[in-house]
């Protein structure tokens, strides 16, 4: 039997606190009934909302505080300021071990920089990244860093490689996932110098790696479902996930208007609407919402904001599902076993 | 009456030659029966392809050469070796006034290399860009730099804000675009130090610029039309396109599939018809194929090397426009209207 789980949520975090995150966790509890939560947040609001999950109150600890990050805070108030608030309080859940896994729906500057000072970066890890679920047309996909930091090194870009091969292992359960480094083209004289240093040392190292290095990609293969992983340093990597968000928003109000051309249309769509159900399943982000903190000595899933239940229980589910596959175990791992042999200089670097 | 108007069309480049270029200049003729053109390349195939298009025959003249640069070439070949190609007498002819502009579907980079060679940059422009027509919810907006440098200063950014301003002003006749800057968020913290001093820029210089600077957009807000012109450094700017263009073709398969899921989806979907005509209109590249090279002494228009006969023609259109609508001079005459009011260092950069 497997051990128990408890999950840390922070019930302030997102546009709408323990209004969609108690239910949010009462809908992911149905489909892992082993879960427990630590709720985090304003006791009065949490309980009010937990009366109507009786089996979410049952394996629910509330920990009471007044105090919340505010979704504008800067990440520098919220290190000044943020202490005994309810993000920071679900940070330290995880990290005393009383939770496996810290969600939270509330600011991503603040809960980044709380996560890494409290839970702290795993040794050989420079830096910490911010991973995304991509859908494509075959099984989704791994991309980082879509935001945590502007720029990347080299070094960094194939730190980003392994930890997110780490988890396309955990999560879905690739045993040798391939990655691509994201490139404005696949040819080698292509890209920036830190891109180019990473390729070459990728390419290089491949065949010891725990992953299967398959060189540039662009941003048109990545829908395509083209590698498990790709890597990218977090300005552009940002910019490339807001732009798919928006044109898959446009394209379905492009949809909406010529489905409602003229009453014949309409009835066609009417028709359709099996078809129209299973699309907008497909297009629907709040069934890949949570984007974990990878780096970390600890599990942190950031939810969007703006979401609701049904999309803030699939980054519950993401962190269950982290915490049980022990992601974090295994990038540490990884990282300890390919310690020394990235940093050797490289020929072309030689003058 | 208006002057007349002649094209120089590199009937080499791209992955089909003279099959689709001159195909697609005909096309483009029939809608402005007034332009002249010279087709440049090898006089034989050229000659084949002319006989199906009388009109476009009487317009044409041919410029033969054997030279062709190849779609893998490296621009250091391109400019060594280039002399004499079919890409370079097409330039050179916009250089000598024969043509007004030049069009090729060829390699991306030679392009560039061999425009920059050939036709120079604008006094005052240190960069051309790369600029591309984005389809929105709205009207298309442009942007840009989509792939012409890795990288830009803020200096370089302003100069892409001016050039695209003054594109949007000539193309979409829109007298004071809106203009905004590509960033991972729209708080003044967020960004990189070029972004971040491009907008303090902008910002204090906005009532004697010839555009609205409206501050940072993110990557969902392009296909929103939130502004007309979107600026960004080239990396991410690139990535931002391809990816805009595979999350569309991700999500023109899964509607495909999502009509075939049975059979009375088939028969809505077939009833729907009329509204999936004007979707697939909005969502085909080939409406809008064609990115300017701005910032230099003449146009050169790059076409998708992929594209058939109505996508070149859509490029050859987009020629057209431009010299008529006389951008390059309107370029000129923006960057020396703020010349030395942009270089002013600013008062938070003073330590």
């Amino acid at each position: 039997m497997a051990s128990s789980m408890t999950l840390a949520l922070d019930a302030m975090g997102g546009d709408h606190g323990p209004e969609v995150i108690i239910p949010g966790a009462a809908l992911s509890l149905s489909r892992h009934p082993d879960t427990n939560f630590i709720l985090v947040g304003d006791e009065t609001r949490i309980k009010a909302c937990l009366g109507a999950h009786p089996a979410l109150q049952k394996r629910a600890r509330i920990v009471h505080t007044d105090l919340a990050i505010g979704m504008q805070d800067k990440p520098s108030q919220a290190l000044r300021r943020g202490k005994g608030s309810s993000m920071w309080l679900t940070l330290e859940a995880v990290k005393n071990g009383e939770a496996q896994a810290a969600i939270s729906a509330g600011n991503t500057g603040a809960l980044m920089a709380l996560s890494r000072l409290i839970l702290r970066q795993i040794p050989g890890i420079e830096r910490p990244a911010i991973a995304a679920q991509w859908p494509t047309i075959g099984r989704p996909c791994i991309v980082l860093d879509v935001g945590s930091n502007i720029g990347a090194s080299a070094r960094q870009l194939i730190e980003y490689a392994l930890m997110g091969a780490a988890m396309a292992r955990a999560q879905l359960g690739i045993e040798r996932p391939t990655v691509g480094l994201l490139n404005v083209g696949v040819e080698e004289i292509k890209g920036n110098e830190e891109v180019k240093e990473a390729h070459t040392l990728l390419k290089q190292s491949n065949p010891g790696l725990p992953f299967d290095y398959r060189g540039f990609v662009e941003g048109d293969q990545i829908g395509q479902g083209a590698v498990d992983v790709v890597v990218v340093e977090g300005f552009a990597g940002n910019i490339a996930l807001k732009t798919a968000e928006g044109t898959a928003r446009q394209i379905a109000t492009y949809l909406r208007n010529a489905m409602a051309l003229s009453p014949i249309t309409k009835i066609g769509a009417l028709l359709a609407k099996s078809g129209f159900r299973v699309l907008k399943g497909q297009m629907d982000p709040r069934n890949l919402n949570g984007g974990p903190f990878l780096g970390l000595n600890g599990i942190t899933i950031k939810s969007h904001g703006g979401t609701d239940a049904i999309g803030f229980a699939t980054a519950v589910d993401l962190g269950y599902e982290m915490a049980r596959k022990r992601v974090i175990d295994r990038i540490a791992a990884d990282i300890a076993s390919i310690a020394g042999k990235l940093d050797a200089p490289v020929d072309e670097k030689q003058n």
